[in-house]
């Protein structure tokens, strides 16, 4: 087991279809890197639940924010064992038999114990991390956080113990023998973009978006636009 | 407590923000309905996961597909707790304080007991219904599933017990003494789209995509075009 993969354990096995399993962390933080959006899953009382939430990463760790009402951040002042999933949609895959019919997607799942960030400095730290890793620039722009606001927000952090990434990105793959069944096969691109931006009624005379927004062009694929300010958010840090 | 809606307990209270959560079966299926990707929260040995997978609707019923090796199968056999999550990312809210920075989305968690289909004929009949629901008309043109494929692929079904939809669909909420902050605020839309498809290489000679692939037309929304399909769906099964 290098350093350039996680550690891996029952949990983290990759089971379905080995071929497209990976441990390794460049493969787990490109999928997470991609993405706004995850899920977390975690268990109150014998339930379990999968939350969607805004997720970002900060080295090994993910973080993610929610209201303090929440069940979730409820538990997590605690410790509460977690796991984040982030996938992408990437194509339809229509073969010649139902069986292979399947979808082009990335996805990764990434294993560890959720806790709610309590010290006020590391909180305002993490938020405004938020803002930066997704708008690179933008805080400065910003009227800063006041206490209260401080106070009515929670930041969640999870060291990655374990993740695996599994990609299908492939053609469709038929039997031998069904290629000559009489039916159209092949693949339906799926796409998630930005659009133009749309101004608040209220901006003021003169304002347009910002460097902060640079990446997010109208009629970009968001994957590669929030790749991109993750990377300067990187060289911003370093 | 009317049939319209779902009945709510603890799990399935909306807590966070109740201006944005509802109860409505129609509003909870109108977010389900417009996606094909859901995640399964469920518990195996005290540890949560999060799985991502093609979900479907049959009436008050969740259904999805997986190989028969997953860990969430086998255990879904003798009935396994699960949550069901469809989340779509609709925008980038983008306001003059870090605190009303936020996303438009369309969320639907769903709560129930996931059960493995274990009939061979209920089997077909679901996996018939997963092609259907999503290319109507598509089967008929396929090369029928044999027994070997029917045994080598599992479909898990959740009734719905209980189940919320949040929706955020609005522009910049900031304080109102904010909205002289000199920085460009707006809504940034994030749409989900279809491409051109794709063919396999070995499609016979003449065959375009058919009136299954209708819907999915170069471009179009893809949560317009499997609401579309499902409509259709429930239209062929009526």
């Amino acid at each position: 087991m290098s350093e350039a993969t996680y550690p891996v354990s029952e949990r983290s096995r990759v089971k379905r279809n080995h071929l497209r399993g990976s441990v390794e962390r460049a493969a787990v933080h490109a999928i997470i890197d991609a993405a706004m959006l995850g899920h977390v899953a975690y268990v109150i009382d014998g339930q379990p639940f999968a939350t969607p939430t805004l997720v970002w990463r900060e080295g090994e760790t993910l973080m993610w924010h929610g209201s303090a009402a929440s069940r979730m951040l409820k538990k997590s002042r605690e410790g509460l064992a977690a796991c984040v999933t982030v996938s992408h949609l990437d194509g339809l895959v229509m073969a010649r038999s139902g069986f292979h019919h399947s979808v082009n997607y990335r996805s990764a799942m990434c294993f560890g114990t959720a806790r709610l960030i309590e010290d006020a400095d590391a909180k305002r730290a993490a938020l405004d991390g938020m803002i930066e890793r997704f708008f690179p620039g933008r805080n400065a722009a910003l009227r800063r956080m006041n206490d209260q606001e401080l106070k009515a927000t929670s930041i969640v952090t999870m060291p990655i113990e374990e993740a695996s990434a599994k990609v299908r990105a492939a053609g469709v793959a038929d039997d031998e023998e069904d290629y000559d069944h009489p039916v159209w096969a092949g693949v339906v691109p799926v796409t998630t973009v930005v659009g133009a931006p749309e101004p608040c009624p209220r901006v003021l005379a003169g304002f347009v978006p910002g460097p902060d927004l640079a990446a997010y062009a109208d009629g970009r694929r968001l994957d590669e636009a929030v790749s991109e300010t993750q990377r300067q958010y990187e060289l911003d840090l370093a």
